[in-house]
């Protein structure tokens, strides 16, 4: 049986909305998304699992309670269950997320980033 | 709590052994590895995960008893469970390598490729 190949650059050419991510691909029970991101998210933590950050184009930083990140394209983190956190960008970044299926953006913390359904592209 | 950032380009300089993949973060119970190949691996499949290769530099391709796809960097490509399949690669080719935790590189086809531990750079 043959996969299905992933280009990742063609994956962000097909959405232009920030702070939204967009799943491409499962793993098992796993997800990988890919989002462009500007300017501050929310602080918010996932209690029952960890988070990848693999910046992909550009530059963030994730913002923990005691510190910061800063991350360029080739470079990833993986963001502990229950840490929070707070992913920020100066200027749009493109970045690949993966975690498990049925994660909430916005952990706990709710507000107008929440995304409350998979967006497959 | 600040989390320790990885740079891939870094963690590929640590290493030159070909078909050798180093752990380099966990999210989880699954692996992040990077590896450098070049040839021929062996046949084999993972009765038990799905695995995700994804290009970071150079060009692979992935064959399946029923065809074969090519990934370039910037590419991705879940092989899912119980697949057979055999990476191969004209040039040294980088990669990042997703999988659980205990996944043996060969399955259960063995040889001089497999790894029976976890390396960590």
């Amino acid at each position: 049986m043959i996969g299905k190949k992933i280009n990742l650059k063609d994956k962000f050419s097909k959405f232009s909305k920030q702070w939204s991510p967009r799943v491409i691909a499962e793993m098992n029970n796993y997800q990988f998304k890919v989002a462009k991101i500007k300017g501050e998210f929310v602080w918010h933590n996932h209690k029952d699992t960890d988070e990848t950050f693999i910046v992909i184009d550009g530059a963030m930083s994730i913002k923990f309670r005691d510190g910061e990140v800063k991350l360029s394209k080739g470079e990833m983190l993986v963001v502990p269950k229950g840490v929070e956190h707070k992913p920020c960008a100066k200027e749009e970044c493109k970045i690949l997320v993966v975690e498990p299926r049925g994660v909430v953006n916005t952990g706990e913390t709710g507000g107008e980033f929440t995304m409350t359904e998979d967006i497959w592209i």
